[in-house]
């Protein structure tokens, strides 16, 4: 299997038996990924869609600890969607997770109206022209909205959900008012919202959303995530998250 | 001036100087004026509009702190702004402060357009529908929709705001999406946003949010404020914030 992994990629232990291939010098998983995966809430009969995979983590994280009945991913960068199939591969999930080199706005073209119970996403997080961006670096489009806006996400998870189908995102909570607005605008209700802090006392820097396809308004709060406790360690419920991908 | 107190009011000492009269039995000013009256940034030179001042304590606690260059509070309710008009009498502040019976929505009408530099207020929580309203009630008009809705408050405050005026509000956290929305639809931009906390590890129930009239999509958050701490005791932020009442 090793032939798998090309010279300038890593192949890393996610610790909960399964593995994933990421380039040395390019995107890597974050937090971010982990806590969307562990905020997801997935029955064992959804059939799941994630937008923009990058390198394939959420969904092995999603297969390895929800178990959904499918995994479908997507993502615009043929580059990353062949490496995260070869993941996927290593792992030996091809039958569980089908990744697919596709841009999120053809979805519900090629995959279908109304054909997903959940979809899952960690979108491109800075807004064009809110930094600088150098398009030669393949983390661009990761991490700028060069390829997608927010509001076609959201429209696009829209089109692809059942009605009543749930939407999961994790972002950054300096775009709060772009969110909510686009979810309500695209009629994907604000269901939960979980806002995730460095540390007690410290200011949200992201937050999780799940949002119901035509659900009635009604937002619940949950209690924050706090990152690192006073000690600058994780804290246990970050150890219980990460644990919780096992 | 102890004939300015009815039977069935007290005269409760505000311990910044001033005093407030209030309803024995009835709708009496709690932790979320104060708070709301502490996040308004007023300068000295701003027209302030207080949109709802029920028993008139935030124009006293804005006049304490801020003593920006008038204050002008509208009540719906004849009994309640007659008992603020008193208030006001009471502490001798009928020359910076000026309680008016009226409409909110009346409120461009009366007052004229663009005619104040910073709007405040504190309106009715609860969404008509969402809880069992008694309107015998006097406080049942403070507390639910039932004279105004949130986005009839947005807009009156858009009507009365010069352009690039300043707008703070306490509300819900439940009414998140509703506040998000009615703000950019209304073009009160959301600014800065500061979500308030029973303790540490607890949802916000609480939020405090500054918008600008026309501002450009940027918003900030604040670290969050916790109100008591794990002794159950008010954190030194909320002693701080009462103590800048005075």
């Amino acid at each position: 299997m090793e032939n798998l992994i090309k010279p300038d990629e890593t192949l890393d232990d996610l610790q909960n038996g399964y593995f994933l291939i990421q380039k040395k010098e390019g995107f890597r998983f974050g937090v971010d990924a982990v806590l969307l995966a562990d905020f997801a809430a997935l029955k064992k009969t959804d059939r799941v869609l994630e937008m923009g995979t990058g390198t394939g983590i959420i969904p092995i994280l999603l297969h390895a600890k929800k178990n959904p009945r499918s995994i479908t991913a997507i993502e615009i960068q043929e580059e990353m969607a062949e490496m995260a199939q070869r993941s996927a591969a290593y792992n030996r999930l091809e039958d569980r997770i089908t990744i697919l080199h596709m841009d999120l706005k053809d979805a519900s073209g090629r995959l279908g109206k109304a054909s997903f119970d959940a979809v899952v996403t960690n979108p491109p997080y800075m807004k064009l022209g809110s930094g600088i961006i150098n398009p030669s670096q393949k983390q661009a489009i990761a991490r700028f909205e060069l390829s997608c806006s927010l509001e076609e996400v959201i429209h696009s998870a829209y089109e692809v959900l059942e009605p009543g189908g749930r939407f999961f995102m994790v972002h950054r909570t300096d775009r709060l008012v772009d969110i909510i607005t686009a979810m309500r605008n695209k009629k994907i209700e604000p269901k939960r919202i979980r806002f995730v802090h460095s540390g007690i006392g410290k200011k949200p820097h992201l937050l999780l959303i799940e949002g119901m396809k035509g659900g009635r308004p009604e937002l619940k709060f949950m209690d924050p995530l706090y990152i690192y406790d006073d000690k600058g360690e994780y804290t246990n419920e970050i150890h219980d998250i990460y644990g919780r991908i096992k």
